[in-house]
């Protein structure tokens, strides 16, 4: 009996070229790898320490950045050693979660033996391997970016502010991550890719890596894989100049920000892009320099337990109460966010009609245009959200207009929490998502990321604890409220989950960027974690 | 022989309403206006001093702001006896102008007498008289606001985070000013009112009024009238509540700004607003508190001498000449601002189409409405513009990107000028008008101060001189370059202008509005002005 094979489709046979291209690139990598499992096991955590040599694996384990930056600077480490290093850890990573559109072999080691040629440091990332989305582009070299459409395929692809800045500040680039088709899932699918930076950057295939969040594209998969994410206020990053869908909107901001094994470098990573002056060359960007914070009185935060909508899994209601609990003890006054009266379900409204303003003809159209499929995720996000539709412009001021009175309502909300004691609430601490990583094609309720894009409120993600079955029970008296509640209630299995990253999120007012990392410091400190 | 007289339509009668409403408020000036002449004079500068007391003349004209409130809140005046001063003087300029939607004699006197009541100031503008444009609304009261639209007389009109913060620092409110139909010519003329706050402050009726700039309504009436106007960058002052068009609106921005007789009341306005933390109650404003800047090396001046489209008139051109003289002589770096290949042009266009991406539907609607004409300035700026259409969500994306692209050029621009001596152009010196005020229904060419709204530059103007028919005679040599060059062109005549006041206009880097006010001080130091 013979298998009748299925003729590939035109966009099938197109959509293999840019995987032909970074299996070619992994090809590269010398030595090659070698010990990597026939089949992948359950975690694949254990993975690096099996396949890189013992040398390798300390470099890129055991250091923060500001470590391997101090070993750098001082020419105790090579950059080379270092990148090299880098680039077989991001090849173990991409065997097992298939994060990446390309390593940068060649570039990435010739920029470090020029960076090593120097007689003294080029800036303050200095030899440090740094790893980016695809869709930003690429600094030097003549690399396309699809941004995981195939009618992109081939498409070239500049450099960038964003790029240039830590380009000059002394960093090499080694590899690209992927994106989810239409870049607005909160699941790396696409029909070219599946997996992500955080995917990279949770396996310490690296260290330090550029993201951009629109919904929550840093900080759910920083969030699940267990990593730090940060996304600042909306044009405090420069970010022009990647692929970006309908250029020109100004409904809803996207920002860059930076995803990290450790919290210091959150803040490098700030400090390095403004001292910059990204304003001068970039002039959506506000003319703000990176003022560090300082609290100069125990921090007042505000505890969200769920947000009026969806009820969090167990395993995330446990990591709030740890960490507010924690934070009373290290003497914060702590408090609770109520969100029934903030009504986040109509922010949910607005915010996914002015994701897409245009009803979603450019990115379906892109689409139609190669021919490849519509993934369940993309149809969930346009297709099947009520609210999309293609607008006048009329009809698209009239929904800013409500989006600026939700702003507002909320604003004069948070202000309103400092009338008793007259010390408002300086951050939320909440979820960043309903629990753990879902699995396939689950990741369906963005509003614990996404409400903080329409408010343009800062928000950092910070790993807290792990799914543990014994402790994290369901709740099987609790009654879901509505649909999605329910959709997600159904969600949970201990069994499923258990060993999964759980993180919190710290939310700050609009434009208090410095506040949030500041908070988190302070936030960690009440954890008990020292070391970032 | 009888004359038939032809019957009102509706809207006169129904725009005659606002007028007889300001006509009893003036009927309550006590004493009355004694001595106003039958025929105005061809300037009314000299009505003033002609029917006020001494007493009143001397405290509407010889004081600073910053000295008023020195005598208000040492108790040495009280502020009933300044209220009462400046609302005489008001309507003496509104006999003269027409300047005044009503005059707020009982609110304002009352208000007065709290102030005084008070055993000590109630905030830094504690007792002072300010006055406002009808259609930013009004504190307290029952006021409506028409903005000038027939159509929404007898609408009424609350309170907004901008006149909130005024009132809590302890201003009166005394009186409130006109605006041109549609609110968007750069005269002031619609089918109830004609007028404005600049000819109100011009005579001295108010010594601090607000205005709104989103092509140079506050800029270019202020230069005109010979007072100070300041336009900081957008979101930086609270703006919302009063009346507006297409609410929700982002391609443009409108700003709020103080209109002076001196120079340090537009600092302390700017202080004033932002000490109150406006970003707390509306969010769309930059958490950016006032933060004088102060110059540590002589500035680097460029001289805009003209902007690549129009000439400006000879006196503006004298009036370049003297204070970049003065400039240079005060040890300043003076370069010229080249516009040849900015593209002033281009920018018109962009900026043009952005102003009604709705094809101006809502406001001719609104004029449609009420039955009311259109004047010529409205046709001017929406229907003899080409680039105005209503535009698609698409359409208006792609613009506001062409927009983000001109000033990435601009910006790139000036961060060259500090390429060869390490120092970037501080401020650019222009004209914020081609020339003095024109006649009747001619301010058909916005470029010198749209050119600024559209870049999002801060901008302040200044008094420099007058139009001299002996300096300032006509070039009959001068070939002009294109059609609106000719036009403004063929407006002058050195006798019609002759004594008409003269300014000059200070353009910071977008976000950089303390040093635009920073760089004033110094010019007019250098131009041998040490008072304000």
């Amino acid at each position: 009996m013979t298998i009748q094979q299925k003729k590939p489709e035109a966009w099938e046979i197109k959509a293999a070229i840019p995987r032909a291209i970074r299996d070619a690139s992994l090809a590269k990598v010398t030595p090659p790898l070698a010990g990597l499992p026939d089949t992948l096991p359950q975690s694949s955590q254990g993975l690096p320490k099996q396949i890189l040599t013992p040398r390798e694996f300390d470099l890129t384990e055991n250091y923060s950045v500001t470590e391997l930056l101090a070993k750098l600077h001082s020419k105790e480490l090579s950059s080379e050693e270092l990148t090299r290093a880098f680039l077989r850890r991001a090849a173990v990573a991409q065997s097992a979660t298939n994060c990446l559109t390309d390593l940068l072999w060649e570039g990435a080691i010739e920029r470090a033996r020029y960076l090593d040629s120097l007689p003294a440091p080029l800036g303050p990332l200095h030899g440090l391997p740094i790893s980016t989305k695809e869709h930003h582009g690429a600094k030097g070299g003549n690399e396309t970016a699809n941004a995981s459409y195939v009618a992109y395929i081939g498409k070239f692809q500049g450099s960038t502010v964003s790029l240039d800045t830590l380009w000059d500040a002394g960093c090499v680039f080694f590899a690209r991550t992927t994106q989810p088709q239409t870049i607005m899932h909160l699941e790396t699918e696409s029909n070219i890719y599946v997996g992500g930076e955080s995917a990279l950057i949770g396996m310490r295939g690296s260290v330090l890596g550029v993201g951009g969040d629109i919904g929550g594209s840093i900080r759910c998969p920083a969030a699940h894989c267990g990593i730090y994410g940060f996304k600042p206020s909306a044009h405090r990053l420069p970010i022009a100049g990647g692929t970006a869908h309908m250029a020109g909107r100004e409904s809803i901001l996207s920002t860059n920000g930076p995803m990290a094994a450790d919290r210091d470098s959150l803040e490098l990573f700030m400090k390095v892009m403004l001292d910059a002056e990204p304003w001068k060359l970039e002039p959506s960007i506000r003319v703000a320099p990176w003022t560090p914070y300082e609290f100069t009185r125990p921090l007042k935060i505000a505890v969200q337990w769920w947000d009026g909508v969806v009820k969090p899994h167990p395993p995330m209601i446990r990591a709030l109460r740890e960490v507010s609990e924690a934070c009373k003890k290290a003497g914060m006054t702590v408090v609770d966010w109520e969100c029934e009266s903030l009504d986040h379900k109509k922010g949910w409204e607005i915010l996914s009609s002015l994701y897409w303003p245009d009803g979603g003809k450019e990115v379906l159209g892109l689409l139609e245009s190669a021919g490849e499929p519509i993934l369940p995720l993309t149809n969930f996000i346009i297709k099947d959200q009520p609210t999309v539709k293609e607008l006048t412009v009329t009809e698209m001021f009239k929904l800013c207009a409500e989006r600026e009175a939700y702003r507002t309502s909320y604003a004069r909300h948070w202000t309103s929490t400092g009338k008793q004691d007259g010390h408002e609430v300086d951050i939320i601490l909440c979820p960043p998502s309903f629990g753990a990583a879902t699995p396939h094609e689950q990741s369906r309720y963005w509003g614990y990321t996404s409400i903080w894009n329409l408010l343009d409120y800062p928000g950092v993600v910070f790993p807290v604890t792990k799914v543990d079955k014994e402790k994290d029970v369901k709740d099987f008296d609790y009654q879901p409220k509505n649909e999605e509640d329910k959709f997600v209630y159904d969600l949970y299995e201990p069994d499923l989950y258990h060993g999964c990253p759980i993180s919190l999120q710290i939310i700050g007012r609009r434009h208090h960027d410095e506040k949030v990392l500041a908070a988190l410091k302070e936030v960690e400190r009440a954890m008990g974690k020292h070391k970032g």
